[in-house]
């Protein structure tokens, strides 16, 4: 569970919902049928035009990722791949075919399956290059559909307002009633820019930023992965692999690992 | 026929018009002949000032793609290179000249008949793309247009609104009279805000994504015939063409096609 | 004549005189000296500061282009660069000299005198695409000021707009004169967004569509004139440069020139 | 201590304030608890949303480097390496370990110990520079998450106004109340507006700068690095590094350093 | 001077003027002690929170240039150089030390010192182009910061109009004070459109324009040394620097020239 992502919703919600009180405003006012209609309904049908089935199956999925919370330990990661090189220096690259089934990292273990089958370097990079970018186009896709949704739901907002006022101002002829017209009217600008700043841009916002840390992951497993297939000194990889660590990530990872390291390499 | 565009842009109007009745508006009042005058000619003719006749001229043909299913099945298109793969392999490069003579695809017709000739693979490689630049540059042009005039769209719709205001305020002495005007007024921003944002926006989006989708195709078929033309491995090159999918794609063609695999290749 | 650019514009004055009467509106609350005076007078001063002379004594004549077709017929450019090629072919390089004396494309004049006189590929490449850079670049300052004055219209529309108001405002006793007055303050912001929506930004995308034909017109040159120094196929250079019309273009081409092309070739 | 940064935050607080008493207004009218609580709590959740604690964590104290003046002082720098580059020349790369050892830059002294273990230059550019792009992108995300809350502080002010009013004109029956109403409701866009413009944006970009110039003083720590361990000569590694001090910081350092420049160079 | 810079914003203030009083405006009514404090104060304190003291030192002197004219008289620049290529060719590079020490461009002396003495090439290019991208930094900067002003102008424009209507609408009794009090909340808008419209974005436009100018005659100058260096014949080297200027500035140079050039040459 990412805990910010669930957290963050639910305080704003609640800041909303207080504030409204607060105010003395009454609840109820807020919850309108038809603006609920016209707005929710206005950026789905957008969307739906927007962009192909395809796309639209995967959002689901692509969003419910900024829900969960992914470790991705990267010292962890670097070990397992200085594991690896320390297998294949000694027992040669073959080796690597038994011990990286039992993983399940599988982009991992393509890497490691195709230098085992000896694919010219060349090709290994190109091969998994590609891969990498699939997965980052697919999460860039996720993220750009949010964004989408989030420019449409003001915009929305305003059309849900526009008709709102222009019933209400064609048949204006008691003034004292527009007070409470004009307060259904902005009910849709008050969801279109909640929607917009409370949920879809910081999803989006979210979703980007876990999967750059999961491209980076991906982009040390490949640099590891051709080291290995390169014959590099295990020392010399954990050096090329820790430069892709921040200094604070690399500060906690040397304390911890200060005291086993001596027999893990070479 | 894209569903999901037709679906979408249908689906978007029932909103709009059941959100009026269900505000007790009158769908009459938002049918107003010097408004759509108005935003709908203001939109044409600054699109037609923006864009020279061979560009226009394009627009409709570009825009009914958008309502067209594309179902471009990659795994499909892998597996025909791999054919014509095999075949040069076992009858030599002349032989696909008969192969590809059948073949509706004219991209891949052409990159073929460029190797079958002999020509060298820089020019094959260099030709072949900038025709990819070209289909893409095409594309790109459609969906400018359509985002250029969504941003016309508010704004003809804002001068509609001015030019009612404009009228109305003038000669205001009769102070009821202000709220059915100003309801007309609006009416113009109405449009302009549901075109840019149900139509022109969303259309664009859809352009984009189906455009990045066949150059995508393209760029594997390409890659394709550049392997061929090099005596490359079947094999080889399916594990390279494949990189090109997504992981989901691919594991729907792993399914689909582990049972038929060993026969075709090598 | 572009009869787009100048059709666009008178049609999109017209829609906009209509709808003011259709409305019911008086032409001439539309027509304000104060009004006229401080949005053009801003516009052109605030474009005065942010543009030396150099570029602003450009801006007319680069502005007149967008009223001037420019029918750049790449089938006939390409048609006439093949035969330079097969002049050089046969008669020499030097032969060309004679033949492109009576041209009257300056670029491609300077490239074919450049090789006649035996200039090192690497030199003709050079001078020729900073010869192209320095064109593109005198266009796209041309559009940059274009749209730079499309971003100052709506801001001193509404400086206008806010003189009028705080005019009005200041000596507001009489109610029933706050209608006309806000009339009056609202012209400005109408001509500021028309001159930007209708005039400024249309001009400038249309010069911007018109300059990329023209680059890459004098792209296909340069790519030709580059490929008869290197003594290349006339028939190889046609293919080259054909790649770099689009499909549609290629297909009318195609269809014209079926019978003539055995002659002029090899 | 950063002194623009306090100062111009006081300076802006105090012309507000004043601001606010100069127009008769009453400060206790801009001090309202459900103001304070929809925008800073709908801020920091939205925020919350958008980042995972890795990030928020950081935040703080990438905050507070924009507190804390860093005289980088790029000519000292320039002395420093230069006087290792003689040390390396007269007594040999070895010597550098034991000089190096009471430096306290972390950034410095990581490059000179793999230059002395006699890593392959390739390496020492290849694991500096990613130590580089990665302190560059925590600076990068503390900005981003900074410009992000800024665009997060109109929206939320707009939302708490929006509030206000749906409260406010849903039981209007008294007209007199619409000022003070509109006054409270009115309230959260000033904190949104002033937040954004006077704290979040200016604190990013004061971050950028800052950043931009830390990583300029890095990137001469490492060309001067690969200089010392390519043995260039002193007086050609001064000249590189000082182009890329700015003019004016060269005079500067020209003045400072006529006199004692002879005796240490070679 | 640079007339435009100082006849446009004499001419802007002019029509802004007038614009009030043709509007039977009161001058007066546009003079607030409150709205200038805080506007004029806000932007400065967001400016100084904004930039370190060493960027906003230098930004009086930056601005200051853009009032300055600026004659760089490209052909004067390149005759120049070619003078020194003859030189170069004639008495070898040695006597270039001699020719150079009377000229007043430090960037062409630093240079061609930097080949007397004999540097190679390769580290003449690089010092020179680190010097050039500093230059070309350091305007940058003057812009952006003038670019942040201009948004921050609105801002703080915005900020003061909200603090007049809260202090108005909270004690709004008397709606005949509505109209006045309006007035004076608008004015700060009205300051903070027309300083972002008139005067910072202008100017940085105009920074920007001859930044860029300055940036293409130093590219000029290293392009001309580094031919010297290299030998190169200064018939050549004229074509090449030739190539850098415009169509229109090279028709005026080549007439001006003709005369003396056969002189001049080899």
């Amino acid at each position: 569970m990412e805990l910010t992502t669930i957290g963050g919703l639910v305080a704003g919600f609640v800041f909303i919902v207080v504030s409204i009180f607060w105010g003395d405003g009454d609840l109820g006012g807020y919850v309108d049928g038809a603006s609920i209609f016209i707005v929710f309904g206005g950026i789905a049908a957008a969307t739906v035009v927007s962009y192909p089935l395809s796309v639209l199956k995967n959002l689901i999925k692509i969003i419910s990722t900024a829900f969960k919370a992914k470790n991705v330990d990267l010292s962890k990661e670097v070990d397992n791949i200085i594991d690896l090189a320390n297998v294949a220096r000694r027992e040669g690259i073959l080796a690597l075919e038994e011990k990286v089934s039992g993983m399940d990292d599988p982009f991992l273990k393509k890497g490691i399956m195709l230098i085992v089958d000896g694919s010219d370097p060349e090709l290994v990079r190109s091969i998994m290059e590609t891969e990498l970018d699939f997965i980052s186009e697919r999460h860039t896709m996720g993220q750009a559909v949010l964004l989408q949704m989030s420019a449409y739901s003001p915009a929305f907002g305003m059309i849900g307002t526009l008709i709102g006022l222009i019933n209400m101002l064609a048949k204006l002829d008691d003034p004292s009633a527009l007070g409470p017209g004009m307060a259904t009217a902005l009910v849709t600008t008050f969801y279109g820019s909640f929607l917009a700043n409370l949920v879809f841009t910081p999803l989006a916002k979210k979703l980007g930023i876990m999967s750059s840390e999961e491209y980076l992951h991906k982009e040390i497993t490949l640099e590891g992965i051709l080291s290995i297939q390169d014959g590099e000194n295990p020392r010399i990889i954990r050096e090329k692999l820790n430069a892709f660590m921040s200094q604070s990530q690399l500060r906690q990872y040397e304390q911890k690992n200060s005291a086993g390291e001596a027999a893990g390499d070479e």
